[in-house]
């Protein structure tokens, strides 16, 4: 087996922008992935955050292309691939193995709603089994709040035995710490588990986990990737109710128009407000509103506005 | 604006045949919509019971080619063209149109759950003017047990004002009489409603409403139609109470591998079990017990062995 690095470290489901045609935007999203990786934060993009299901497939291996092309590191690339449709995640899994990115986000099927253990692993072993290669490193996707379909322990324990070389890792975006934990104890053998968010973050890393991937840290990176560096540190609480503070409100608003208010404000670029349906631009108080909020914290994007 | 004849009578969402290697099978289905027409049943493929979105739109597009080739009738199709990415659903909906489709049956994107209705208005109504045709007649599809994405009354309306000439009615599978009551007492001008099965189908004809797209409409679908066209005369309520049975027998299982073991089952043909991940085959035993149950109620698919 090639000896495959797997991942750690604060990644972020990256916004994707859109042009006034809503088309996506690969110079903006070049753009705003290289700032990302300035600021030590991994790229998993195509996650629910980057609206990745309002994407078709070939969308997103455009924009994947786009990255690569620009001479982004792929080694720093989590992309999301995982699609209802069996044939869709296969060519876009493929595609990002291809490219030689570090590994893959992968969604179960989401329209079936109480489908079983048996058909999910069916889902994910038809996709490892037909790409066939040693090189796939799948992060399992764990959100049951928005896919409203989940995976058990079980499910997961069964597919990191059947293939331990490509089942790598976990997000877990349940909400439910006593999910993570309880994936931590299983202790399998490098296994990463990511948090879904860095409100986990501190308690991830001291139950040993790999780290965070979060929404927000498409706009507070630095602050979140240093708590990572420093959660051994007597500073990691402090550390941590800050983001918590950021974070709080960031969540007052519909999450991804928030991000994407900051984004076009920090770079003084109304292109970034757009959302694709079924999704609305957050209106223009508030996000004057939001941002006012978060100047009265001092919140910043160092670098941003100077590119 | 062209005069376009809306649908009305009894559809069926088209159980989808895969081969061994789980790709789609164009010339089983050409031979299962070709009976179904022959049964008066209308071909709503890719609908929920097609596993539409365990399909490619690729893989749609072709098989939609592939009907039309073989010389069935546009005027009796309503391919569902509704996917989460705007751009997928346009597409599909574009190509349906320019094959001469009598309409499509639209889902919400469904991977974004408690949207906004300005949210889901802008996802019809980009597709509507991207679209750009008036031949193009949206059948919405409000489906809520399994998108969890829902259309309300307040939306539907709306978009019958803005759009009057493109939304011509609706399949209700919310299971909710209530709901499909409310809506055929709104009255808008020619709006079908379609029932989501054919449990509804007597009530919905007698208030007015277009008939049903019923999965089990696969399996049963001269008896179903028998109904549609009689739901005046006096045995229209002994007929329901017979649909009402089979449909309960059917229901003990997974509807969809269920509905695919009969159909393997009538015409000796294994293939036809084959269901794609995330769901999982109706075991033989299962199967078995399923077809002895519907014998015992003198169940037949007359003229499918036949063919």
């Amino acid at each position: 087996m090639p000896n495959i690095e797997r991942l750690r470290g604060v990644l972020t489901p990256v916004i994707t922008p859109f042009d006034d045609a809503l088309l996506p935007d690969a110079g903006r999203l070049v753009d705003q992935c290289r700032w990302l990786l300035s600021q030590d934060v991994g790229l998993a993009v195509f996650g629910t955050n980057s609206e990745a299901n309002s994407m078709s497939v070939g969308e997103k291996i455009d924009l994947l292309d786009a990255l690569v092309d620009a001479g982004l590191d792929t080694s720093r690339m989590m992309p999301g691939t995982g699609c209802c449709a069996l044939t869709d995640s296969l060519r876009l899994t493929r595609h990002a193995v291809s490219l030689g990115c570090a590994g893959v986000l992968m969604l179960p099927p989401f329209y079936y709603k109480d489908v079983s253990d048996d058909g999910l692993y069916r889902s994910y072993a038809e996709i490892i089994e037909r790409t066939g290669d040693a090189a796939l490193q799948i992060y399992l996707y764990h959100i049951p709040p928005i896919a409203n379909v989940g995976l058990s322990l079980d499910l997961i324990e069964r597919l990191v035995r059947a293939y331990p070389h490509n089942i790598a890792g976990i997000k877990d975006s349940s909400g439910d710490w006593n999910n993570t934990a309880a994936m931590l104890e299983r202790g399998w053998d490098d296994f990463r588990v990511f948090a879904g968010s860095e409100s986990f973050l501190l308690r991830v890393m001291q139950g040993g986990g790999a780290g965070c991937i979060s929404a927000t840290a498409n706009v507070n990176p630095a602050a979140i990737s240093r708590l990572w560096n420093s959660w051994n540190e007597p500073t990691a609480t402090r550390q941590q109710q800050d983001l918590d503070g950021i974070r709080a409100i960031v969540q007052e608003y519909p999450m991804i128009p928030a991000l994407k208010a900051i984004v076009a404000s920090f770079r003084d670029d109304r292109c970034w407000r757009t959302v694709r349906p079924p999704l609305v631009n957050l209106p223009d108080d508030a996000a004057a509103r939001l941002m006012e909020q978060l100047g009265e914290k001092g919140f910043d994007m160092p670098g941003l506005a100077r590119q």
